[in-house]
């Protein structure tokens, strides 16, 4: 059971957030991570108005931070390759399986997750908004067109690259856990597969399980209660 | 000067894209790269029909590829950090150091280009439909928000990181050149002073001048002559 309290990494997540978020915050993807190389981690909670000074920590305001004795960092992206460097299990090391790997991480991050994180917040944030429904039809394009891509390359690949799963396919299957959310993968039954593969792994169950954990122990109500 | 029709290093680039694109393709990133690294490339160049089974090399259709006698992969993030690790100029060597740099190439193509990227098309791409202008306070709110977050982040430093430049800042400022091409930087100083710096560099004006150069030489008119 990674989490320990007196772990040397430790990462940054919130306490609480709402519902529609839940699941998807990114620290599930580091706590995957963390999971699947066996590495033990601490949590450190914040709170959703921040702590003062935050930003000088992670300057986009967001979870997850990352540190450790050797590196203080943000961004999951660089966070899962820092922990790919130390288990061979989710990074390979020779050259072309490691990069494969690391370039599947920036295209789930840039040539996926904007477009399908987009069309999500037409339904939910923007869906009020005069324009979010004209939008619609123009930001579904661009979503299904990407999704179609990652599908036809996937292929009857068990992961991108094969056989082997790795932080590549780990950062995809959290971003696909945003489309899914949104509907968007009713027409990919690849993708659909591919992201039920992912989910079934138990590293995943027990990052979710943490994750989710933690906003049940911290609902709003409670907190006055326990403040 | 690293074009040089024999090197083992191959890049992929569009032989020709519209006005309001060039200078802004990403191979232009690599270029760059290869630049401050002082090593030899060769480019093969296509055409936006993209060749047959191009979508076997580039999953998105999108370029560069990259390739040399090792590795074969796409995502200029992922092409920035196989050159930064064949010369430390652009990547440092001490973890702490290597991985902030990592994280702020995530941070450029996921925390920053999504957003002035999207505000940027409102302007161009989609400018033509009916919800393009009153979607463009929410997505000026996001852009000008990161904007914000990084210009106070940067705060008086040289590159992100203090006084020496990485690929993340090599990322980064393309992102802002992105953002400053669309009017976004004009009320971020510390921003424009920092994309000043990098567009400054004599490897970036290498590489702006020889992507452009590719474009001079196939303008479309000229294409059919060509054939």
């Amino acid at each position: 059971m990674p989490i320990n309290p007196d772990a040397e990494i430790e990462i940054t997540a919130f306490r609480w957030v709402p519902p529609g978020a839940q699941g998807l915050v990114k620290d599930l993807r580091v706590r995957w991570a963390l999971e699947e190389a066996g590495l033990d981690y601490r949590v450190r909670l914040i709170g959703l108005d921040r702590p003062e000074g935050y930003e000088k920590e992670q300057a986009f305001n967001q979870v997850p931070c990352f540190r450790d004795e050797t590196v203080q960092i943000f961004e999951s992206g660089a966070i899962l390759q820092y922990i790919g460097e130390k288990s061979e299990t989710l990074l390979p090391r020779d050259p072309q399986g490691k990069y494969r790997a690391i370039q599947w991480t920036y295209a789930a991050v840039s040539s996926v997750e904007p477009f399908v994180q987009l069309r999500a917040l037409l339904n939910v944030v923007f869906a009020d908004q005069e324009w979010a429904e004209p939008a619609k039809p123009t930001f579904d394009h661009f979503a299904r067109l990407r999704l179609q891509q990652l599908s036809d390359r996937l292929g009857d690949k068990q992961w991108l690259e094969g056989d082997r799963f790795t932080i590549g396919d780990l950062m995809m299957v959290t971003v696909l856990r945003i489309a899914d959310r949104s509907g968007q993968l009713a027409d990919f039954p690849r993708l659909a597969a591919y992201l039920k593969r992912g989910q079934e792994r138990p590293p995943f169950k027990q990052a979710l399980n943490d994750q989710l954990a933690v906003f049940a122990a911290n609902e709003p109500q409670k907190e006055g209660a326990a403040a």
